[in-house]
């Protein structure tokens, strides 16, 4: 079974390469960058102004092959690849809660940012509380994960 | 640009039609389900046992046609379609933070199941406070949504 999507915009970044690139828009320190939205598609942004923050979910177009075991940026040793955020995905969907900072017609400013420039994106979400956050998570080998490093390097990279 | 995807195991659920399904695992009243991963994944599995939650990317298989405005499950009036979680999308991908129960080689027991028996998943990630909680969210229209509903109907379906 093919699944065949289609971009409906791309992202905007100072980030160019991985090497450098926050792993994380909360390792981002508030990085500044934009999604530019297909014109098309401008009318399905209304009400979105209201959100402080929004998911993007986007195609990692420059990651290479997936492996089943990959050592993360922020460990030391390998792990199953789905305990991972690796970018190198059997489908590589990256997925960043970033903040709306606001809309100009079809142009997302946003905060946070940890993706490369010219990334497509595939749907923009609102983020909201009660759908996407839990309390009391358990997070495995991240909650002493031993690399305390909070930008990527170009092992994922093609 | 065409973006291809493969579907890397399918969802287990209680629920075959939108009528009735939760809208969201938060109201979903801890449904029980599961991840049938492909068995040719299992070793990305490793570590994730560890993790309380985890993050369901999945192919809307049954939504219908998407239109730019909409109104949510949750409110009484249209809103831009990035403004809701609405599963009718360009690109129809629906993400599901559901409690993760257990692993037993392929199959991944989850609770609050909102998504129909059958769906294609496309991607599992951990569910990281850093990565994806956030605090102080402003939530636009959904913060006073007028409809007090927890469960779907066939607005979406095709």
């Amino acid at each position: 079974m093919k699944i065949e999507y289609e971009p409906i915009g791309v992202v905007r970044s100072p980030f160019v390469e991985s090497e450098g690139t926050p792993v994380q828009p909360s390792r981002a320190k508030n990085a500044a960058g934009a999604v530019e939205l297909l014109p098309e598609f401008v009318e399905g942004l209304s009400d979105l102004d209201g959100f402080s923050h929004i998911i993007l979910l986007c195609h990692m177009h420059k990651t290479a092959a997936y492996r089943l075991k990959v050592t993360p940026y922020l460990d030391t040793q390998p792990r199953g690849l789905f305990a991972t955020r690796a970018p190198s995905r059997p489908n590589p969907i990256g997925l960043s809660v970033v903040e709306l900072v606001g809309i100009e017609e079809n142009w997302l400013s946003i905060r946070g940012v940890d993706l490369l420039d010219g990334t497509p994106v595939l749907d923009i979400k609102p983020c909201v509380g009660e759908f996407d956050q839990r309390t009391e998570l358990r997070t495995g080998w991240l909650k002493n994960a031993r690399k305390k490093t909070d930008v990527a390097d170009d092992r994922f990279e093609k």
